[in-house]
């Protein structure tokens, strides 16, 4: 058995992560970690885990922690794992860090849009970004895994093989993000109570969100030359899901078969990307509770744009699913195991 | 494997019966009958399949179909599967109705709460009720199960060790209930539309709802006398979950130590019924996604009475789950097998 | 004009306060108070208000407030209205009390339901009670109006005819209450987050609420004799509204055309009350940005009993409105100026 | 007063006519059309307008209405108003249509996008489309007014100032909408069934939505030359609203400043259009029950683009009340009578 450490377990994103876990035949969880609720049971704090989990919730000691478990999951705020990991810890355990910390391999950049200092830049350049589909190879041997931002995993996936072929103008992209509100995270603030999101949907971030450098470096690197993009992501009245509308020129005229065939040749034996049928949009509610990210494109004549669309559940391929996709990935197992579910609707 | 057939598996109850079906471990789905969508890729029809199941809907033939299968499945309005069923077909294989049919003893309470007519009477003494937690002994050997109904399940689950142990007056209890939305179906009605059910809550079926006779007779057998009930349904802007608040007049005083330990005698040793501590009232979110039924209760000294609570999630163990649950039984495997699924918060 | 002021301007039910009376021809709001907001634009804090309030968030001086009004309505927590009061003030403005402070008039029955001890008890005895179809007339003269709680109007509104008549047992009455999500206030608090109130329904206070001896007092005063109830409310996943389902005894046996002559007796010339047809049911939607208090009943020959439903907007009739509704009484004006809002659907 | 009929009044476009106009100082509806309701009262159908309206709904005679009143909305599905319209009707009454039929001059695009063949085309040319506050003085004669889409009004008063000064590139505009259920009409249909809509977003109509041609026109007037967008509409789990994000390529470097000039240049002296502060995102909670449009942008030196956005209610400004602001054009009447409602929050 794997055995497994959650730090900010929580929040909703560690949340799924410990429900996933305890379902995962080769995973034990052994520290629930949770600087707001030291010594309290965790299934007061979940009472869906009532009879399920019987641990209290511990501090983040990652010392202890790092002599305890075989891989830790950081699902925390920005600047929390890079100020506690160092060499001692990453040659204990694998770590696989839900927050920003790692995924930008530029410290300037991080430092400007996240608007903090890095605490351990030196572990840069060996963290692997952990978009599955994409960088499963290099996977296997990282210590730090960043694991991909839910915005950001959506909207690669959705725009990544037109970029790779080289079929759309990388400058040209736009993507307008939406997003369910467990995105927000669980803290106390007016702007999340019900009555607020509720009956309401709202642009935010407008040109200034945090996911925008690290989809414009991911695809950089399939582009092979510089992305800059539009991104606005919006805030919509239900739990769970993203859907991502993005918008490019093409360089050339091309056909629906062959956009479809650029399509499946990146997707077409991937589990977990579903590229749908003509003409059908990607839903959230078809992903729901599920791994999967539902992928689908428009040709649009008219204006010699291609419309790309994406859908997934934010907590699960878009945090949480994916961390145990790579964790996975790490430990040699079956990529898909304890990631079977089925998306549940209604 | 375990062949199995569902007949209308294209409602709300049905799909989530195919969707616990397809991860079960010892079940196969051989027939996916929908007489609304013959012919049509199951997958189109509920979208979160695509790529999981690949069959096409059937029709509704129940003679040929019971040639095919070992357990047939019927989540249909009420008089289809009572119609449909005979001796012969009894012979081959089970069947567990999620139905009314077979529900009630007394053919003239079927009569006159549904408003039509029986068609197979004759079955209506052999068949069990499936309430797996109060009649697994007897569902054992069935050849007809009659799967409870979700208001039922919940509303019995709740009040049954207080009517069994005689602490409560058999005709003081009022059960006020709610249920999501995904209860009333997937047929196009403008009272089901989004713009009608959301923003609003409101009382139907007020003194003549069908499950008021199914929760009167059970109560009545661990009662071991007539019980008479109030029943008010009332729809809720969710999709899943139904909360029962129960009301009845305590015969004698009693401490929360003492009905604790009759909750506790009951439920204690049941996988899938919680007891929840004291002042925790049940929530339909700790449930959702899961076969489990919270419940508890709280005294008032004051008017004498007790309150009793209980959530589940209405597709679940309201239908499907049960119905799964009850075909472990019948087919001897451990009865939490493909219903092991950890409640989905948020 | 009327001069008003404000205490707690910027809670829901303050700011639905704002809403009503900056439309209302005879009213000039002239403080916008608010404690945590001192100094900010109330259209910063609410931004429906942007372009139609344009003044700033002041502090809670009642002093000062005194003469500058010629009304002052407190929509605060409980005790700050009764710490603030004194007898220089009532001689100078009305006081319109949207908190609980004098709604009860034994101070020891406040003083053990709300745990704080009661800062003004000399004033219980004048303040009215502003129900204002029950007490209007009293209400005219009033120095201190106690302006009813939203599940209490609710609740009272719909048995009030049964009690007041004596045509049920005043000690079987059962009310089951489901209430929106603005009634829990603007607080940042986490159960009341998006994520967390969303697809779900829970019961909370059982026994225990607080709107409990309000009720009793209320209908207690109409029965003539001590009324004891169970009174259960539950959170429903909407933004406004209030739901009442009712049970009672009947003394003797009525029918359906004597109990409506009942119910018209008391509301068929008032404005705000409608009494439905027919087994047509109350719903929150019909009533909702309304003053409008929907009600109607069902008799249940089987167990003999009653269920008598109520609807209304938390925010308007349950608190705003009434309160308006009080000012109108007071000032002479006719007591639907400023009211005639139609319910808005959808 | 001024007699008004409504063909179309059971849709949720028309019941919101009714519901503004039923309190409109000077306008008596006279006329309660609706096909599917003939004969049963309006309030049987619309509850909220329980003891409001006591009318029954008539059929769509329009020769004999046009005798009956002075203005007859449509509130109907495409194709009946061209149907049904004559030059003996329009002497008669004036015509304030809600459907798309008087909308686009050129019939041929008429006919390609919603593949119907025009029955009147001979109005074309009369009919003025009714956006306020482009085109009022035109309206002031009119006979036919075309009451433009709820998108529309969103997507071209949040792009208009831009285009009109010749600050974008008129081919590089994308417009990314997202619309509340109410949109999708009260039709009972699966798609729209609440289960359906709830914990859900999708795009729809994705490259071929009937608005585009529609916001292509007005623009291009606005223009001078040809515009050509891309049109994203998505429905969103709520009642009513609008938010467009709209994104286009700038012709030089701009300041905020000169931008928000050439905005405050056109809609300063606006009532119904508010040009939000800086960095204030639009919200539809904050318009919600009002006809206001509030519109803002944000600039993007890194992209070199603007992000511009709006929100509305589409039930009020983009539809019913955008209607009422026409007639009262029309008829001599100070725009804003009967449209004064304050945004209702929560």
């Amino acid at each position: 058995m794997i055995k497994a450490g959650i730090i900010g377990s929580t929040g909703y994103a560690g949340a799924e992560l410990v429900r996933l876990l305890c379902r995962h035949s080769k995973v034990e969880i052994k520290w629930f970690g949770s600087r707001s609720y030291i010594g309290e049971r965790y299934a007061d704090v979940f009472r869906n885990m009532f009879e399920i989990v019987d641990e209290k919730c511990l501090d983040d000691n990652m010392e202890q922690l790092a002599d305890a478990v075989d891989v830790i999951f950081t699902a925390t705020p920005q600047g929390l794992c890079a100020s506690l990991v160092n060499e001692d810890i990453l040659n204990k355990v694998k770590m696989i860090d839900l927050s920003a910390d790692f995924r930008l391999k530029d410290v300037a950049v991080y430092e400007k849009w996240y608007g903090i200092k890095h605490q351990s830049p030196q572990f840069l350049e060996e963290a692997v970004y952990g978009l599955c589909e994409i960088n499963r190879s290099r996977t296997k041997d990282a210590r730090i895994i960043a694991n991909p931002g839910c915005y950001t995993t959506c909207s690669i996936l959705s725009v990544y093989p037109m970029v790779k072929e080289g079929l759309i103008e990388p400058k040209s992209i736009i993507i307008d993000a939406k997003s369910g509100t467990s995105g927000a995270g669980r803290g106390a603030k007016v702007p999340n109570l019900f009555c607020e999101v509720n009956e309401n949907i709202k642009a935010y971030g407008v040109a200034t969100h945090r996911h925008t450098p690290e989809i414009e470096e991911q695809l950089g690197y399939a582009a092979g030359e510089e992305v800059l993009i539009n991104f606005t992501p919006h805030l919509v009245p239900m739990q769970r899901g993203i859907l991502v509308t993005a918008y490019a020129d093409l360089k050339k005229d091309v056909s629906y078969e062959e956009v479809k065939a650029v399509y499946d040749k990146y997707y077409k034996k991937e589990q977990f990307v579903r590229v749908l049928e003509k003409d059908v949009c990607p839903e959230t509610r078809w992903v729901e509770g599920s791994n999967y990210v539902d992928v689908n494109f428009k040709l649009d004549a008219r204006t010699n744009r291609i419309i790309m669309m994406g859908a997934l559940d934010n907590l699960i391929k878009g945090a949480a699913g994916q961390a145990v996709q790579n964790m996975n990935i790490v430990f040699g197992l079956p990529e898909n195991m304890g990631l079977e579910q089925v998306p549940m609707f209604p």
